[in-house]
């Protein structure tokens, strides 16, 4: 298996953008990508490309990864739609880094792209809604937020996690959110401000869920014995590791635990041969505020009953001992659906190299990152680490 | 680079099955592919899946992969979905190839699906409409139909191809798909018939274009070190290319030529070690009668200008120096859109391996087979080379 190198990433200021198009913002965040390369790349010379959405802006439901490519300056590269819900880029950076491990191709991009504001509003419920089963989920009622607040309220029921405890994500991630010029919202929030927000589905308030976002990310990868030609600040794919579920929770026998988060953080672990207590900075996907709390147990941080006062404690404050989503998560940096894997990858770059946009936003001396991207409610689910340079 | 096996194929019989699930056909290809390892393999045991489709019926539009997966008996398996329009599951193959050949995944599957039968007529052309480019195609009114049209007129004129000899393409796969149970259109068509329905958009008529079908395929690939303790009659993925383009055929410089094709077939017969010549027989993207015409050339068999005499004169006839769309192709066997690529894949494994359902369309002596996947007009082309074990 060939060593595989980050060397370049870009993405667009997350938020809403109704009057771009889709190729104007996925056109953006691959210039920014190859501008990122200190040595200069023709984005004629990537051999491979993965494109994650899910709606595709609705439109343009086929053949969507060439169209795309040719608003980057890449027609003729070989390019594919990768769908898996919210998990979509994820999995385009996973089988970005096969297709160069292999050693059949030396220069490969991931990247993702929404564009929701394209879809009414009404539209955009169902659409997300297809990312459950729709059959025996989104078809029986159940929308996204009743799906996580029925974890939210059994991880409550089980381990004694307070509705303060899991509102608290918000809290911290809008905090981080602030200084990162590339969120969505900026703006901080109170515990109590979060908990008097309008209720959503028990436990939860507005507070507690990610919003509608638009925004594109991309991330070049590349041979690691090619890296040095672009740049003298790669960053490694340490390990990758990927897993299913059921897509209707019903099927699964706990829903406090995401097994295909487990079945990829333990995939990824193993071939980056280390363990989670040598994660320096994890982005995991809060989707809804739950979701950060299940992530710090299923990716190995700690126990069940302990989640919540981890957060409540700030271990993973980004002054904490485990700054998680300081890039502000999916709730305070936005969700663009398609574009948060990679979006993710994004972040930890720039964390790992030193080159956060902001001073106050740079987390020092970190040397492995965490990427966590969940599709649905964990129907799919990728898990990625990435190395500093020695 | 590891070497890649491919260990069992399923398919189901190409048609339409307006009453039938999109997870009992995906299920029964599943099913099949998994009977067809000699030795035996738990669906469990499969590591990563790719699975190809276009519509993916039109409701289930995110987490497609895994609710699949749950239907095949593969809960947990890394899964998503690959969207190419009708290269979807092409695609599909040579991301499956990638994951395996890299050492990180020992056991893949590479899978399609299509239900046309689920979207009402008008649907469907819509559907198939959005795999061209929306903005400057579909929405200014050409259709799929009309934009082969133009490549088959301008052959005609450049080469001085006739239209007996374009639409001889569907008179010579149709008569291979009679002998294949896995056929659409089993039923054999004179030139004189072919020529005497009505017109589509000319110079085609409706004899030369694909129909609207329902069906699921199934390959299963492995490390080709793992090959023999599950089969003794491995088939070697020899050459894997893919490329893409302009989606609207305006921007490209000639209507002749598909050049995604060239550059994947390049690529797959450099990586093969070989030349388009040894290739002893070829599944191609017949969508439209033309299909097949342009590609003899794409491909490396001949030039522009002999490619319709090729066709006349029975080089590619089932009995003829190279056969082509032996099982029928698209228009004889079927088209059903994200199942074709992998369904190539099968037809060519079984000639490859001497399996082929029927005694007389069982293909000789084969050493090489090529498949030849093509999304939209062009937009994205994925070319595979398979080998005969020794």
């Amino acid at each position: 298996m060939k060593r595989v190198a980050v060397v370049g990433v870009g993405q667009t200021t997350y938020g809403l953008e109704p009057e771009r198009s889709l190729k104007s913002l996925f056109a953006e965040a691959a210039s920014a990508a190859f501008a990122d390369v200190p040595k200069g790349l023709d984005p004629r010379e990537v051999e491979e490309a993965f494109i994650g959405s899910l709606s595709t802006g609705g439109s343009q439901l086929g053949n969507f990864a060439p169209l795309m490519l040719e608003s980057a300056g890449m027609v003729g590269v070989a390019g594919r739609h990768v769908e898996n819900a919210c998990a979509s880029s994820g999995f385009a950076f996973r089988d970005a880094f096969h297709a160069v491990a292999s050693g059949a191709v030396r220069i490969a991009v991931a990247g993702g792209i929404e564009k929701m504001s394209d879809l009414p509003r009404e539209r955009n419920r169902s659409w997300l809604g297809v990312s459950g089963d729709v059959e025996w989920e989104r078809l029986a009622g159940t929308n996204f937020p009743g799906i996580y607040a029925m974890m939210a309220r059994r991880h409550m029921h089980e381990f004694g996690t307070t509705k303060a405890q899991i509102t608290g994500v918000a809290v911290k991630n809008r905090s981080n959110a602030v200084s990162n010029p590339k969120a969505q919202v900026r703006k901080a929030i109170t515990l109590e401000q979060a908990l008097a927000t309008p209720n959503l589905a028990d436990p939860f308030c507005l507070a507690d869920a990610c919003g509608i976002t638009d925004g594109a990310s991309m991330v070049i990868l590349c041979d690691w014995d090619l890296a040095g030609d672009l740049t003298d600040r790669a960053v490694e794919v340490a390990g990758s590791g990927a897993g299913s579920d059921y897509v209707a929770i019903h099927d699964r026998p706990s829903v406090t635990q995401l097994p295909a988060t487990r079945k990829a953080a333990r995939q990824a672990y193993a071939q980056a041969g280390i363990e989670p207590e040598e994660i320096d900075l994890a982005e995991v996907h809060d989707c809804f505020t739950i979701g950060e709390i299940l992530a710090y147990t299923d990716l190995g941080f700690c126990s069940e009953a302990e989640a919540g006062r981890w957060l409540e404690e700030g271990v993973t404050a980004r002054n904490g001992r485990l700054p998680v989503n300081g890039s502000g998560g999916l709730i305070g940096k936005g969700h663009p659906i398609g574009a948060t894997g990679t979006g993710q990858i994004y972040e930890l770059v720039n964390q790992l190299r030193g080159t956060a946009e902001a001073p106050d936003r740079q987390i020092v001396d970190a040397r492995y990152g965490l990427a966590h991207n969940v599709g649905g409610s964990g129907g799919s689910v990728a898990v990625h680490i990435l190395k500093a340079a020695a």
